[in-house]
């Protein structure tokens, strides 16, 4: 079957809330420095009250990534679960202006569209607390069978896992996928989000339900209980087909099908704001394998992208992705 | 009397949709670059559509002046409408979390929080599209005396011409400010606003309604309708006591009381965003007003603000003005 997009991703629908930081402010809330944490409304009510003046924008792991991969020029299209309220326009707006295929009926009654409210301090790192509202009630019904078979690559968060009936619909998706000889991944997401969810996540890697794994190094030493990257990365591919570490400003690496590649990070004149480098990394390297890149081509667009989403506020690229390739001299094709 | 604050503001309570857009796009939407245009329901929508991605942040102009005015450490407050909704929250929060006194009752049921698109071309200018929405229900109501009695200075948006009952609330606070001894500004807010309004504006100026008038070069002119800079100037200093000139890259003229003061712009490393240069150069020149400074001082802080605004997107402070007046070896006191 030809396909219609190149990288579909599925996650949790979500409008971020940006804000400054100072480091005590973390300490007063109680909340760990790079974390993403769940909350509910009562609590995402007393953080909004301690927050600085914000910017709002559209966020949400897997929906960067598809914005990402549109930025590059590829086909994408999201799966994620909105309501019908001004967040939810909000979302669904950016999602469409940057031509992202986005048809997932929005909750018309209950929770709010998610919002996360981000704490940006000095250092440029992020720290998430996230409402998940309306995102709670994306189900199996939601996955649409011809836009996963339609796609070159699913892209999974691993965010997923923690609103019940989501992870249902993840499986299916996979399943889908496969059944049309897709290729399927899955982003770790966090280490907390590693902490809750490790044999899961190490069952999908080691029974095939998942052909590709992102994670950062955070992640992947959590999802082997160890301190050692080395150690760690061993393991990770001796678990998986596929996978990729970013390192932050040490760039990448990549394995795929017994080959390894590396790339290095590109230079960032004020670093910003950590928000969204890895989801942009995940877009710069699923849209150099949908287009049959080399594996170090692909790893290299993924840190080119990582390495412009780290330079400004905000998880989705501040410049068009294929210029800003083409200017450094990568390929996109 | 005690004063309570430095700089009270008044006006049109809006939060801003801001994208890029290329010069083509504005052709399409048949809107004039760099004007404020007010628009219905259904055109919001529809400008709504044809926007790229966007991000949000709150903004109204005379609420800007309020942020940056507590920015620079000065006591700010803020009288304007907004409704019991997302973006009414998003508002209130922001304009708390600064500082800024603001206890205007939100309107509880009819129309939303006014909301602006704002189109960013890569001129850095910026064309706005502005839904009034609840702005429209500002009433007299609204002027609490003990706020405008309180501040050393009541600070009016021309904007508040357009929803009729604002205008009778902004004369309404300019008599309980000069009964209280204090001063009253106006901002011409832009050359469309000064073409609606010439008559009333030039009224306001000549009997003493307001004693301090903001505008830019564009404003001053259309104010006087020539396309003379120095002769608009030259009425301009007849028609009233005080007033500052906004210059873009060539700072800021200002006068008061026979006494004349010019000050440079401050190196900007990219232009990136228009919005707000106008309201932050007020802030840093009332602030410095408020404070007893020297006419050339205040006009320094507005430049400063007003140039500090231009290198980022939206209309608000990206960094804290106190500290950066202190880094650029300027006066706060």
């Amino acid at each position: 079957m030809a396909h219609k997009f190149d990288v579909l991703t599925i996650g949790n629908a979500i409008v971020d809330i940006l804000a400054h930081a100072e480091e005590k402010v973390l300490l007063d809330l109680g909340v760990t420095k790079g974390m993403m944490r769940l909350i509910d409304a009562d609590e995402a009510a007393r953080i909004y009250t301690l927050m600085g003046p914000a910017i709002e924008a559209s966020g949400g792991s897997a929906a960067n990534t598809a914005a990402g991969v549109a930025s590059f020029g590829g086909m994408a299209a999201y799966i994620g679960k909105v309501a019908t309220d001004e967040f939810g326009r909000i979302f669904s707006h950016d999602i469409n202006a940057l031509g992202v295929h986005f048809a997932t009926a929005p909750l018309s009654s209950g929770a709010p569209t998610a919002r996360s409210m981000i704490l940006i301090t000095p250092d440029a790192e992020r720290t998430m607390n996230t409402y998940l509202g309306a995102c709670q009630q994306l189900t199996e019904d939601d996955i649409d069978e011809t836009v996963v078979g339609g796609a070159l690559h699913t892209y999974l968060e691993g965010y997923l896992w923690d609103p019940p009936a989501a992870k249902i619909a993840f499986r299916k998706a996979a399943a889908i996928a496969h059944a049309h000889g897709r290729e399927v991944s899955i982003t770790l997401s966090d280490s907390f989000c590693v902490d809750r969810y490790r044999a899961e996540f190490l069952e999908l890697m080691r029974t095939g339900t998942v052909d590709l794994v992102f994670a950062n190094k955070d992640e992947v030493r959590a999802l082997y209980e160890t301190s050692d990257l080395d150690t760690a990365v061993t393991c990770f591919r001796q678990d998986c087909r596929s996978g990729a570490v970013t390192l932050g400003g040490d760039g990448a690496l990549a394995f795929r099908e017994g080959e390894l590649a590396t790339a290095s990070a590109y230079p960032v004149e004020t670093l910003t704001d950590m928000t969204g480098a890895g989801d942009q990394f995940a877009a710069g390297f699923l849209y150099g394998i949908a287009r049959g890149l080399p594996l170090k081509a692909a790893t290299e667009l993924g840190c080119m992208a990582g390495s412009e989403c780290v330079g400004h506020i905000g998880p989705r690229p501040a410049v068009n992705l294929a210029q800003l390739a083409r200017d450094t001299g990568l390929r996109l094709s």
